[in-house]
């Protein structure tokens, strides 16, 4: 092993060590080069304007691939191509203050509005990209089947395959609106971020002058579906489901909860809209487990089936709370931040029975039109228990609200069941 | 906002001013009582043995959640009746000295191996979970409905259903072990890491006394067929696929890649192997994007569909490392460890063409079978780029693999045709 040279690394900075960066950041600027671009690569010194890494966690592989010697530390993107396959913004929502606090509205754009700074050699990354796709699902290919899409051969092709658009959005978090959006002190929320992680980026502490965090958690994926320059115009009918990850469900199909199914009730839904000559959203958040995580999640659906009486919807939030220390860290309060991005002011079918994120949308000043819950067909018998637990806690429902003697009724399979 | 209060924070802590654990590890010890619990809570105090944080990324969201005041931080996690549905281990790999260095063998048993300390309130976690599942997806219906699979009532159940037993994994790395794994030297990874990272855990650095830092990166889930207990014996053939996350397609079914069909290939093999009397195993590894995440993921679409020529075989691997400045940042050296924490010696069916996946498991000293290529009608149009690339680069095929000549001539969908 080498002698240890931790003498010579630098654990933190201070401010007014002549540090500042060249590029201040002015949050709710109206254009590109007033607010000025986010910087966090380690390569590029006194320019660096931001706390944490571009890329979020996936840093940490990339600090692997250097350490292995697989990646040049040194080496700059070539964003050469790179650029969105079609406009989006500028919206008026990107310089109203506060509207947008965990995202950098104009992260799809550096290429375009920065060339002279990266032809420099000023080290200047997208935090969002914009691309097409055609995606095909068994499930878009059954409603076909039975009728309820038809091939249109523009949205909805020969075969089934389905044309849209897609953006994937890495959070961006300009920390005094973020502090201000959970109606916290900004100070006390820096130093709770670097505590409550074990210490992580004490620059959030130690740099009070730098308000632009990128934190190494899951970003935004969006499939927009017919034309996306008609996403904010309100002459055109927006279709819209917020769906939080759940890999359990979405991608393996697992019945105790309703996600891929709403999921995909969501797609037809936006589908359709999009062939009626409107335009349909999905934005996919990753918060695995209610951004608890995955390994919470199971020790949770452990602890619900083999409570006293099984797995009941009386007690499905409190057995959350009592493994994961709260019901739901997923903070819809942040979920608008995107939908202001797209220039979106009202959602005519929200496709989510949601009271968080509906009363977090309102909140945001969105106007929501109908509420679209999920069809009963499509909730698995082993769900019953997640859907009538979050209606009696006050998720949408047509019909009245579960009781408590309806809750306790609701009992899902047994561990010797499966 | 409050008066700034850095001065009572501690930035970073050192070896040997009093705050060694009463709880070392040692790391390959033959009991989890010898091994020591991994401990990295920030309300642990001194007990705390590993930089990081327990739920890795989500403890951005805990952190959250407590400045928000939703959250107490000094709530320890009630375990009761969270421990796994089945046992998996001890096995003799466990104590094998570098086979398992990025998560922690006995991390689904704290509740059990740790009674008496948890009893006492020392604040320990687990790392792994393992519970149960049904899962229902259509292309396992539709593979019923062709035949080419069965109810069994017990795997396969009326409906098409499959039972499975499936896990949570959060990496726990061990970062001499991590080095070797690497071949780098430790002092030079620990101070890679934070200053790749943009600064992350100044501990790597200053407390090479501590062995283990939990990542903040996605983990691993696995999904087990048939009985578990069978996995690591030799007499059961198993049937395994290591899949590497790809959301646009797993979830949404996006035709560039072969992601989701050759995964549900992997599935329906597990099923059949399972009903054979077998077992299957998917392992499904969180690193979206070939672990550079999904915004580098689409900014190589858009290169790779607008260069000259459009998007070819060609030129598929090239594009990637332009943009992200490494072809692949997976780094199947570190996979291994779930297969050897299963106490899995033999793969007799390995369903995956990946050299890069094969070469890791075989060095790591596991024996492979047959390699399950995936059947051709089930590679869309627009994945033939990337499949014949991969072909032409060392995947494993059972036909010759193209040639130069023969890529040139593999050209996808180009922008104007989405």
């Amino acid at each position: 092993m080498s002698s240890n040279r931790t003498s010579h690394i630098r654990l933190t900075s201070h401010p007014g060590n002549g540090s500042a960066s060249r590029f201040p950041i002015h949050w709710d600027a109206p254009t590109a080069r007033e607010r000025g671009p986010v910087i966090a690569t380690p390569n590029s010194g006194a320019d660096r304007n931001a706390v944490g890494a571009h890329g979020g966690a996936y840093s940490i592989y990339r600090a692997l691939a250097i350490s292995a010697g697989a990646m040049d530390p040194l080496v700059r993107p070539e964003l050469h191509n790179t650029h969105p396959v079609v406009s989006i913004g500028p919206h008026p929502q990107w310089s109203e203050a506060g509207k947008i606090v965990s995202l950098d509205p104009w992260g799809h754009r550096v290429a375009e509005d920065f060339a002279p700074e990266l032809a420099e050699g000023v080290d200047i990354r997208p935090t969002i990209a914009v691309t097409k796709a055609r995606i095909s699902l068994p499930e878009i290919a059954d409603a076909i089947a039975r009728g309820r899409l038809t091939v249109d051969g523009k949205i909805v092709h020969e075969g089934g395959d389905v044309a849209v658009t897609k953006a994937a959005i890495d959070p961006v978090w300009h920390l005094p609106g973020i502090a201000e959006r959970f109606e916290v002190d900004e100070t006390q929320l820096r130093r709770t971020l670097f505590e409550q992680t074990g210490g992580m980026y004490p620059e959030l502490v130690t740099r009070p002058d730098i308000a632009v965090f990128l934190p190494p958690i899951g970003g935004i994926t969006l499939y927009m579906f017919g034309d996306p320059a008609q996403l904010g115009d309100r002459r055109f009918t927006l279709t819209c489901r917020v769906h939080d990850e759940c890999n359990g469900s979405d991608v393996f199909g697992s019945d105790i909860c309703t996600c891929r199914p709403y999921l995909v009730h969501g797609i037809e839904e936006s589908v359709a809209q999009a062939q009626a000559g409107g335009t349909g959203l999905i934005v996919y958040n990753r918060k695995e487990g209610r951004a608890l995580g995955e390994v919470t999640k199971f020790l949770v659906y452990n602890a619900r089936k083999r409570q006293p009486g099984g797995d009941q919807a009386a007690t499905y939030f409190e057995r959350t709370e009592c493994v994961a220390g709260v019901q739901d860290a997923r903070f819809q309060q942040l979920m608008p931040d995107i939908i202001h991005w797209l220039g979106i002011r009202r959602i005519d079918r929200f496709v989510s029975m949601s009271n968080m994120k509906y009363d977090a949308l309102v909140k945001g000043g969105i106007e929501i039109g109908e509420r679209v819950p999920i069809p009963d067909y499509l909730v698995p018998d082993d769900a019953s228990v997640e859907m009538e637990a979050k209606k009696a806690a006050g998720y949408f429902t047509p019909e009245p609200a579960p009781t408590a003697a309806d809750l306790a009724k609701v009992v899902g399979r047994d561990l010797k069941e499966f």
